[in-house]
C-alpha cells in the first residue's frame, strides 16, 4: 500500500462557463467537484494506475466529508484526520476558449492539538504502508518541519519517501533525507538564491541536494522535461510537447515514478513518469492523467545520460 | 411565524481578493459562506429584524447540511426537504477596488418524487405559519406553476403570500393571486412585452397585475426607488441613493415590508422597507442589511401619493 500524505487537502471545484467576465453574474454551464491538493492528486493517479493507495492527512467540515466519500468511492483507503476548520476549496472557471479564472482559498488553520493527534496516528498508518509520498504545501498552523518529522518517522520504520513541496517546508524536509525529492525549477532557483540559466547550474544545485543524502533528485522543467540526479548518474528527460494547462502534470510524474515497477530500470521508470505527466497536460481542469495516452507517448520520451 | 419558501436555496461563498485576474491563480485572502438564494435572504433579514421565521424548500448534499446548520445557528426554524442532488453554490470574488467576479451554479435538478414529497409536507408547515414569502427562481425539474400551487395551498388555509420571482414562474404565480407581488422593472417590462419608458407606463402595467386580483404590486426601480399600486391608491417611493452593489436590496425590501407591524400605515411600512433596502446597498457581498442604518435612513425616504 502506497501512502499519500495530504496535509493541505482541498476540494477542487471546476466550472465550465461560456466566457469569463467581471462585474456581472457568469452562469456556470457544468460543474464538477473532486478531492484535490497535491497529495490527493498523486493518490488519485496512483489509483488510476491500479496501485493500492491510502490517503492520510487533515480534512474538516462538510467539504472534508465530501472528500472522504469521493476517495472511498474511488477505491482509495481514506485515513484523513478530522480538523475543526472547513477544508479549503479551489474554484476554477474555464471558458470555452480555454481562458480560466482560479480562486484558491487559504484553508483553515490547524491547531497544535490536531497536529499532535495526526502525529500519534501516523505511526500506525505507516505500518500498513510500503512507500510514502509527501506532496503539497503545509496548511497554516503546522510547523515548517512538519514534513521533516514525517520523513524521519517513515525512515525509522524503513519506509522510503518522495517529497514534493516548496519553500521552508522543502528546505526542512531535505534535511530529513527523503529518498526522492521532486522539485521544480522555480523552487530549485529559490534554494540556489537566484535564477538558474543553464543546464550546468541546474545540475550543480540539484547535486548539492543529492549530496545532502537524497538518493534521487528530480528537477521538473515543465514542457522542457526534467533533469534527474542519482548517485553518480544523471539523466536528461524530454517528453513530447503538449499544449494546455500543466496543472497536475507534476503530480502525475510523481505517481508514475512511484507506481512503476521497481523491476524496471530507472530509465524506463522515468520515461513512464514523464509520459504520464505529458498525458495530464490538456484543457484546464479536464482531468489528471490519461493512462492509455501515456502508454502511447512512452516511445517518444527521451531519457539520456548527461 | 413567517414562512420563507426557498425552492432554489444556495450556498453563497464570498471571497476577498487583492485583485481579479485571469489565467493565473488568485489567492483568496478571506472567505465566508452563507445560506443564500432569495427565499433564504428574505428569511435572514426577517431574523435580523427579530421576526420569528421558518425556511422551507429544498436542499441536498453537504452544502445542504451547511445551510441547515447555519440557519439553525441564526435562530431560523429550518424545514428544508432533502433532495438527492448537491445544492448549488454561488462564488463571488470581490477585489479591493470593488470589482467582482461572480459564478452561479445552475443547481441540481429536482425529481418529481422530491417535489411531491415537498408538496405533501407543505400543508403541515403552513399550519404553523402566519404569512408566506415565495422568493427566487425555480430549480430545474419543477413545473412552471410551482409557486402557483403553493400560493393556492396557502390561500386555501387563509395565509397571505408575497411573491417575488421572474419569468414564467411569475406569470403563473400571478394567476394564483398572491396578496403581494414584488417585481422589478425588467420583469415588468417582460410582462408588458417591451421597455417601459415612463412612470405612466409602469403604473399602467402594474395596475394590470393588480386588477388580476393581487392586492399590492410593488415595482422596484433600483436606486430610483419603487412604485406601489394598491387597491385604488398608488405611491411613489424615493430613498436616499447609496453607492455599491444592490444585491440583496430587493430581498431586504420584501423582508422590511413583511416584518413591519401591520399597526403602522402602509406609507410607514413602505418607508421602512425602502430604507432597509437602501441599507443593503454597499460593498459587494458585504452583508444583507444594516438595521441601525436603515432606521436612520427612514426619515429621508419619500413616500408620496401619485
Amino acid at each position: 500500500m502506497i501512502l499519500a500524505v495530504a496535509l493541505n487537502a482541498a476540494l477542487d471545484v471546476t466550472y465550465g462557463v461560456e466566457r469569463l467576465s467581471h462585474n456581472e453574474p457568469v452562469r456556470v454551464t457544468n460543474s464538477s467537484m473532486r478531492p484535490g491538493g497535491k497529495g490527493v492528486n498523486v493518490a488519485w493517479v496512483l489509483a488510476e494506475l491500479g496501485a493500492e493507495v491510502a490517503v492520510t492527512g487533515l480534512a474538516g467540515g462538510h467539504r472534508g466529508e465530501l472528500i472522504r466519500e469521493q476517495l472511498r468511492r474511488s477505491g482509495i483507503t481514506e485515513r484523513l484526520f478530522q480538523i475543526a476548520g472547513e477544508t479549503r476549496q479551489t474554484v476554477v472557471a474555464v471558458a470555452a476558449d480555454g481562458t480560466f479564472a482560479e480562486y484558491d482559498e487559504p484553508g483553515a488553520e490547524v491547531s497544535v492539538e490536531e497536529w499532535d493527534r495526526f502525529l500519534r496516528g501516523f505511526g500506525e498508518i505507516l505500518d500498513n504502508s510500503s512507500y510514502v509520498v509527501c506532496a503539497g504545501s503545509l496548511p497554516a498552523g503546522l510547523p515548517t518541519d512538519a514534513y521533516a518529522t514525517l520523513i524521519t518517522a517513515a525512515r525509522s520504520r524503513g519506509r522510503d519517501v518522495l517529497l514534493d513541496t516548496s519553500g521552508d517546508a522543502l528546505r526542512a524536509g531535505i534535511d530529513a533525507r527523503p529518498g526522492t525529492v521532486k522539485i521544480n525549477l522555480a523552487e530549485l532557483a529559490s534554494v540556489a538564491g537566484g535564477p538558474l540559466t543553464d543546464e550546468a547550474a541546474i545540475v550543480g544545485w540539484a547535486e548539492k541536494i543529492q549530496e545532502r543524502g537524497v538518493s534521487l533528485v528530480i528537477v521538473t522543467l515543465g514542457s522542457n522535461g526534467a533533469i534527474v540526479i542519482g548517485d553518480r548518474w544523471r539523466r536528461r528527460i524530454r517528453q513530447p510537447v503538449r499544449h494546455g494547462s500543466p496543472v497536475g502534470a507534476g503530480d502525475a510524474f510523481a505517481a508514475g515514478l512511484v507506481a512503476s515497477s521497481s523491476d524496471l530500470g530507472i530509465d524506463e521508470r522515468l520515461a513512464f513518469a514523464a509520459s504520464l505527466a505529458a498525458s495530464a497536460v490538456g484543457p484546464h481542469g479536464a482531468g489528471l492523467v490519461d493512462v492509455d495516452l501515456a502508454r502511447s507517448l512512452v516511445k517518444d520520451v527521451e531519457v539520456v545520460a548527461i
